[in-house]
């Protein structure tokens, strides 16, 4: 087989040295460049770099500006899910107009997403952080009371709002639970593998039937604030909400009422806004809110998995075939 | 229809008004009589009670020198799933002798045992004990640490030791999961949903296959500390145990050891001895080893699935037909 045509690819995300060695293994007939002040950690941006204009894919948290700027770019491979700085008319316009597809990571973080947020549903159906922290004998009052306050899921209704790759793989996992499963989708594409309601049925569906509301939402200028104090206002009394979307999808003065209210049973929450909230937060005292540090896609070796999927797009890439996650 | 002949229905065990309401319904044509000193809770035994010797049914937790001198009794229904105190050859001998069957509650404590297990092995995947306390900033070393040890289940090997009703639920629960599970039973059924291993294979899966071992054993004479030093030994280095059968099948301080010397990557442990442990046990304070009061069978309105379970049971009873969770 021919070497391909090198391409030079510009990595800017934080790499450990473990998943560095599995990219140069991975790319003999290609060139690695990499930013002179790199970025912290996946999510953070680096700091604008020249050699950026002379790059043929950029894979990491590339400057949308510096885009524009690349002539030679031809494809960007986002080393998270969330695309936030990516999401909007104009960037969109841009790489349509150059024929830039953009790819997304989220198939490195579906699993341990999905398995996070089931931990949350299933922490809170046996109520651990109550149960982890009791010392009492059978018999008693507080045990009795800590054994009913255990729900079984079975028979109850989670909805799943944003449902893409980790609404997915978290229905797969709930199918031997017996449980009601409904998916809420801007629009729904037919392949979905649980009933699909539109933004429009999403009220009265809260209203009567979720005792399980699981945001996945992205964060976008439509998806702010999509948990206001009207939505909270009209659930369920006892649905507990989970989180792990972005933190910007929710009013979390709203939330805090709504838990305060007792309308809401309870939150279980991996992202915030900001991130992580400040110490003095009034979530962070809340008794029946759960908070995690955006921790939901972590997973180990997750910097190797993050290559090889790059790597399997790449090669993907390199003939012609379609890639991966690609979400533009 | 013809009403069925009354019968004396002795019923010893803590019942909460709501479901003493739905036994009095359910039991129009009998006669329900209660001891004078009631018990404190299900798994607690009452005094003996000078009534009992009239009784036809025994629902609870019958004294066992009792029913050798309760000439009328026809049928025992244990309260709980765990029937310790009659699995001896002598209380077999004895109500084998006189054809009474016993029927435990098995049915009513398998799903909520079998979440509980679930709810452990998610949030030792995804570290929630640590993850729920934590206030870090993502990119920080703790923050990439924190994700970094959160485990995916996919391709792990889970065995399940003891493998009743609620192995059976476990194994249905974690289908979608793509991880290997094995059964542990002193005898294969063959109706069994997943690979049974026998326990003189146990040593040998434990050493090179298992990444989590959940012990769901009863207590009984042969169970007793069937996890001892010699057990734990054996293990692969890093596998998570959990317990949510008995207390006395584990040799606590040669799980002690275990954890210390990080054999044992974790414990998750519903189940002690005693019940609580005493204040000053140094399991409470191994920073690895997770301990919840024995509530993994509770949930919302546990004592009226009970009586349903008892209601369904006596139905049976009355029409000849074979009963529920019959154990002997």
């Amino acid at each position: 087989m021919p070497s391909p045509t090198p391409l030079r690819i510009f990595v800017d995300f934080a790499i450990p040295p473990d998943a560095l060695a599995l990219l140069r293994a991975g790319t003999p007939d290609h060139e690695l460049i990499f930013p002179r002040a790199p970025a912290a950690s996946v999510l953070a941006q680096a700091a604008r770099d020249p050699q950026f204009a002379t790059a043929d894919v950029a894979f990491g948290q590339p400057d949308p500006q510096a885009v524009a700027e690349a002539a030679r770019l031809r494809w960007i491979h986002v080393s998270t899910s969330g695309i936030t700085r990516y999401d909007n008319p104009a960037f969109r316009a841009l790489v349509s107009g150059r024929g830039i597809p953009v790819t997304n990571s989220a198939g490195v973080y579906h699993e341990a997403c999905a398995l996070h947020a089931l931990s949350f549903m299933l922490a809170q159906a046996r109520h651990l952080p109550e149960a982890l922290r009791a010392r009492v004998a059978g018999g008693t009052p507080a045990w009795h009371a800590l054994r009913a306050a255990c729900t079984p899921l079975r028979g109850q209704t989670v909805v799943i709002v944003g449902y893409g790759a980790i609404g997915t793989r978290l229905a797969d996992l709930l199918r031997p639970f017996d449980m009601q499963i409904l998916a809420c989708r801007r629009q729904a594409r037919g392949d979905e593998s649980v009933p699909v309601i539109t933004e429009a049925q999403l009220a009265e569906t809260l209203a009567t039937r979720a005792d399980h509301i699981v945001n996945i939402l992205p964060d976008s200028a439509a998806t702010r604030h999509f948990f206001n104090r009207a939505r909270f206002a009209g659930i369920k009394p006892g649905a507990i909400f989970y989180n792990i979307g972005r933190g910007t999808t929710v009013d979390q003065d709203a939330l805090l009422e709504a838990l305060r209210a007792e309308r809401l049973g309870a939150a279980w929450l991996d992202v915030t806004e900001p991130e992580p909230l400040p110490d003095d937060h009034p979530l962070w005292r809340e008794p029946h809110c759960h908070i995690t540090p955006h921790v939901a896609g972590g997973h180990t070796h997750e910097a190797r998995t993050l290559v090889r999927h790059f790597l399997a797009n790449l090669e993907r890439f390199t003939q012609g075939a379609p890639l991966l996650d690609r979400v533009m």
